[in-house]
């Protein structure tokens, strides 16, 4: 056997059994070697940006990675947008990016690059393999700096490594790695800090946003008055009916130093302490009150679970009942002029249960966690690094991860336009995705930015940069050109009837919501 | 004024006055300060590759720098791939990449990155500046760097350093660097290895490919009986009748072999040594004998009409008469099922009068050159990194620079994917461009890579990484969806009239040549 047919039996024996991949010619042998693996399921993405969201996405939902596999130096860049993300999101991913073979990298030929410098911002862990004796141990520990970190590993995988021989040896699957430990005596501090009647609230992440964990939080926060908070964009939120609710931060620093005035102490619960998008001349960077103690309980990759229950148990709140979300549909009018805040209102209704959306609507869906409050039961994915051009790949992903349950993507157009290529691989792969595009033709954000900054008459410059008018993206066509089923709504009774048909089918339907 | 204005001022005092842009919301200031100067043509691209690919066609055709204006790590990462190809073809370009504030990015806010890191691989020059104050000063580095070099030369630009006042000042524009130094003792070698019967070659690249260089080239060639080379990919290209001609190196590493087997004297004028693309197993890594002399004679970025003057007087050759390309259409078929190879002699035959072709036809339309030997005269743009998804932001690029020549690209369906947004700046900017996409449905190189490894019966796997069917790309909706006017042509007949009426009315235009 060869190096990558090597790589591809130590990525199946840890159980990492997808592969989105953009190969090139480097990468040839380690194509051969999937193909002779017909257990390891691969997924072409038509660009890499494709490839490291839905690998992002998957991961979010199947809970372990999966592996990309991307050619050089440039193949690597165009999925580096999303591999920020990823990182942000805290998400498992092996990524795998094929390299010139080790004795050529020398000659500096055409697509030669340094792929350890460029991979190294977005990666939590970089190694080169040099040699094809060495890729199954440092398979292994890319894996467990994946699931460890948790995080991106990528591993750079020279030609000759990948075709070189190696002895055929049986593989051993890697050790998990034990979670990260978290501060147990924290919870006494916070025990004695509500006993002398400080204001104290949980900012929840990771595995504190899911299941039991969260259902302990609840019984926290109901017992003993704390607040739950999370970021502003999480990477995996279990929410709707019956679940205990968790308020997001705002995203403009104001209103999130607002949210957090009242907080004399944030414990930190699998979470980073909140900071400001960005800076603005004369504002705060970030919004916890200067006075405030931030205390880190447990980081991601800690067992969040554990360390609820130990809160809990310190804090009398073991058997407390949690206030949970009621069931309850957003009121909705039955026709009229689409707007945004309807566009979420609809989607809030009509959610089937156990749906997955996939939220990247940015300004035009920023209504929707409210509203979808008392909704059927749903996680969220959110766009986690600010890196634009998430969410057709994440809803690619997630839905690959659960071919069972409907995954709905509330998408903003220009974001959209970044990685449309996902929905090719949707129609290749007949996902069950409904994208809703939020069609207002701007970069709307950067409206308010702009008037943020003190521009609100904008000159042909400013307007041709921010505006994605002249001439409007028709979304049905371009989505018929990536194989898949659209329409176009305008009114509040065609949107309605749209979304209801494209939820009461299987497979990947678009609708452009015109705004 | 602030920071952003004194970039502005000094980006047109160096003559800088296109910026092609995907802004965010660290860049407002930038921005705003851009809308304040109209003689500034500031050109939005819906993705960052589509940005920095034509800000890379701009600047092979207007012979100037253009600027990029892109949005911190993120919008670098998606620019990356097309800044290889910027810096492999020897580009000058002035890259803006915005950033947090200086005092926001010890916060590691969702967007941080470690921007000057990602940076490094792909720009010849980065610094981040770190003050207002310092603004003009770096920007005039900058543009220095990416005319002397030339190349990419990356300025980082901090919101805080664009926000800040500066104080009101004249604003010097930058000195031009001299051209660097070519030996000019190696023009004796020459003449010396001549004499003595060695077989040379001149390998020709930059202003060696143009213009009266090109032609006294040409002079040395006929007197002296050395062969004119170029890579396999060059970044421009004068063509056509009545042009000296030179072969370009072929593509694999055993024809590129035999091409040279008989140069006993490789001298290189404006260009790097050859080498193999991608290593194979037992294969060579450079093309030329190993007993060969290689000699640099002038580097990139040295005066090479200088050079080629001299050496064509050491050789006595200055008034010697060029041999030129006869004007002599390649016979075409009047209908039959289309190929790749009907396509490109098809182009070659109708092609206008100094037209633009961007080349990005990968396998399908390896004929062209040849081809086109006798056509009217043109430039030819290649794809010189090697990184996928040039064409469309190239052709673009080279529209706005040359708002009166015809724009033919020649488009791969598979690479085009990459950066299809661009589509939608030729069509806001009624850009005069012909596109020609190559449907073949595959990536075609790597079928035969795939045959290179020893692999001839593709399982499920490799067909689906490879094969761009199920379902086919609709390129003509596609089109239709940026704003672009398409149609679909199966035959030769239909090819020739499509062609004719895109050749003979102004604005954006795409054919699809399923093949």
């Amino acid at each position: 056997m060869n190096g990558a047919d090597r790589l591809c039996d130590g990525l199946l024996a840890n159980d990492v059994d997808v592969c989105f991949a953009n190969p090139g010619t480097s990468e040839m042998h380690f194509v051969a070697a999937l193909d002779r693996k017909p257990q390891m399921r691969c997924i072409l993405g038509l660009f890499e940006g494709v490839v490291t969201g839905a690998a992002d996405g998957y991961a979010r939902m199947a809970g372990k990675p999966a592996s990309t596999l991307l050619h050089l130096g440039p193949g690597l860049g165009n999925g580096i947008a999303n591999l920020h993300n990823a990182k942000r999101a805290r998400t498992p991913m092996i990524n795998i990016v094929g390299n010139h073979a080790t004795y050529h990298r020398q000659y500096n030929a055409p697509l030669n690059s340094d792929v350890e410098t460029l991979a190294a911002p977005m990666s939590d862990w970089v190694r080169s393999t040099e040699s094809a004796t060495e890729i199954g141990a440092d398979l292994n520990d890319a894996w467990i700096a994946a699931v460890g970190t948790p995080g991106v590993a990528t591993l750079i995988l020279p030609a000759d490594t990948a075709w070189n021989d190696v002895p055929d040896a049986p593989v051993a699957r890697a050790q998990r790695p034990a979670p990260r430990p978290f501060e147990a005596a924290v919870a006494a501090q916070v025990r004695q800090a509500i006993s002398r009647g400080m204001r104290v609230a949980l900012l929840l992440g990771a595995e504190a946003l899911k299941g039991k964990a969260l259902e302990i939080a609840g019984r926290i926060a109901a017992h003993s008055g704390v607040r739950l908070l999370c970021q502003t964009s999480v990477a995996r939120a279990e929410r709707g009916a019956g679940r205990v609710v968790v308020s997001p931060l705002p995203y403009r620093i104001e209103a999130a130093v607002k949210a957090l005035e009242n907080v004399d102490m944030l414990v930190l619960v699998g979470e980073d302490e909140p900071v400001a998008f960005f800076a603005y001349p004369g504002r705060p960077n970030k919004p916890a009150r200067p006075d405030a103690a931030v205390i880190e309980y447990a980081p991601p990759g800690a067992d969040l679970l554990e360390a609820l229950g130990h809160l809990a148990q310190e804090l009398g709140a073991e058997r407390a009942q949690a206030i949970l979300s009621r069931a309850e549909l957003p009121e909705a009018p039955q026709d009229g002029a689409l707007t945004g805040e309807l566009v979420t209102q609809l989607v809030a209704r009509m959610l089937p249960d156990q749906a997955i959306v996939v939220d990247e609507s940015i300004t035009a869906g920023w209504r929707f966690g409210e509203q979808a409050r008392g909704a059927a039961q749903h996680d969220v994915l959110d766009l986690t690094g600010g890196a634009i051009g998430i969410g057709l790949p994440l809803s690619t992903g997630a839905a690959v991860a659960c071919p069972d349950r409907k995954v709905v993507c509330l998408q903003a157009d220009g974001s959209g336009m970044y990685t449309i290529q996902a929905l090719w691989t949707q129609a290749r792969e007949q996902l069950d995705v409904v994208t809703v595009v939020f069609a207002n033709r701007t970069y709307s954000t950067l409206h308010g930015e702009m008037r943020n900054v003190g521009v609100n008459d904008f000159g042909e410059n400013a307007r041709r940069m921010l505006n994605l008018d002249t001439p409007a993206l028709d979304w049905v066509a371009l989505a018929k050109g990536h194989g898949v089923e659209a329409a176009r709504a305008g009114t509040v009774a065609q949107f309605t009837q749209l979304l209801a048909s494209a939820i009461g089918r299987k497979g990947p339907f678009l609708i452009e919501a015109v705004i």
